[in-house]
């Protein structure tokens, strides 16, 4: 049987960055597109509790699309409606993207892209997000096209293990500046954020979030270090949170009710 | 320095869990509460971005709380509202909840609770979220609050590793039933999803999300299995998701792309 290939992302069905990624999963198998009918970045791993979605049939300009989808929900939305509504049998690689700016280091958890390819991974199907450190609509996806290829070949190749996803982000740099790809760990990176303060025509004051990324990590083995140096990163990423080094130790605390009765 | 406790939520300022929490934290410090105007439940690490923030004091029936504040935003938005705009000092702890329904297992992931001493723990805070099995607006709160104190009078002593931060499941149980609290692991359970389909008035399909949490992880060790045994868990939580024991395998893969020029 033909492999079967699901697209997701955060950015909306209308994106550049979806359409480069299917583009570069052309002829891998038969592809179908799942995505919000809006942007949806920074929606983290948020789920439609306690409201509708609606989902419609979409045109898609690139050959090889089977079929393709815009929905109301969010990218976790997006695999769940696909896997249930949509599809016929489980997918053989679910791809996220190509997200339209960095997912790299904390930006995971934030991320509607990489909350996708964990959805997947829930799901055991092998899934991969992919982000290009470029916002810009019309930036140029040539060589992440290359590098989701390469990476969707081996992972049809050799699947990936139960309870992990890859988050995979590329530096904006031309193919000749490019160096490779390389396998990192989640840079111990925070935003230090703020807070731009405004007053609505009804005097109501309001709130912009602004923020910026900062790196203690100085560590050569980080997503960070990897795309500063031009590499594009892959950090294998699990939805097990357990912090496990902290069980033994937190075993000796006194963790106790006193009962009324 | 008087201890400063500030107290987060997702199912929004007026929910019975929130006061729970509040009255559970008395005396420990001076408690001031930033939590969402409306329900925020299943929105995962979700942050504002490219839209406003509104924010204002509210009146919070519960003595020894210091100031309120309710916000147009989810349960991270607040915890960064707080820390950048309320607060004058970095809070001595971060408690969330109590959460009507639970966040254990996979339930972690799509959790607004448990987002907020996340990133509580982005912000090298001290954090633990707190959830009651009984979705119940008039559920019993007893040994929640008995829970939710001993705790953070723990961590008050002893802190918390960075990068870490705890995620406390509570039995629905009576006080005579309550068998204590037990460190555990995150259960490999999820969702089995599905969703009912519907027409509107005006013929268009849509779809309410429904699922039935299924836990095939049978270890002793788990959350589900400490709740199912009627003791509180408490899951030492980590935003670190690198699955770090397939690196090796990952970096025997051929991952490089062909270049055109």
């Amino acid at each position: 049987m033909r492999k079967l290939i699901l697209i997701i992302n955060d950015d909306g069905i209308t994106s550049a960055g979806i359409k480069s990624l299917a583009e570069a999963m052309r002829g891998l198998g038969d592809i179908v597109i799942v995505a919000p009918d809006s942007p949806q970045s920074g929606m983290g791993h948020a789920v439609t509790i306690g409201n509708i979605l609606k989902m419609r049939p979409e045109a898609f300009p690139v050959k090889g699309v089977e079929e393709a989808f815009s929905t109301s929900g969010t990218p976790a939305d997006c695999v769940k409606l696909a896997i249930n509504k949509i599809l016929d049998r489980k997918p053989d690689l679910l791809v996220s993207g190509i997200n339209h700016g960095s997912n790299s280091s904390i930006n995971v958890i934030y991320s509607g892209t990489m909350s996708a390819a964990v959805e997947g991974a829930i799901e055991s199907i092998p899934s991969v997000g992919f982000s290009l450190l470029d916002y810009s609509p019309d930036a140029d996806f040539t060589v992440s096209k290359k590098v989701a290829r390469s990476i969707a070949e081996e992972i049809l190749k050799k699947g990936l293990p139960k309870g992990v996803c890859l988050n995979v982000n590329i530096p904006k740099l031309d193919e000749s500046e490019f160096k490779g790809i390389k396998v990192c760990r989640q840079s111990a990176g925070y935003w230090k954020d703020d807070f731009e303060e405004r007053t609505a025509p009804n005097k109501e004051r309001y709130y912009w979030l602004k923020g910026e990324f900062t790196n203690p990590d100085k560590g050569k083995d980080t997503d960070e270090f990897a795309l500063s140096m031009g590499y594009a990163s892959v950090v294998p990423t699990q939805f097990d949170l357990t912090a496990y080094h902290f069980i033994s130790d937190i075993n000796t605390w006194k963790l106790s009710i006193e009962k009324d009765d």
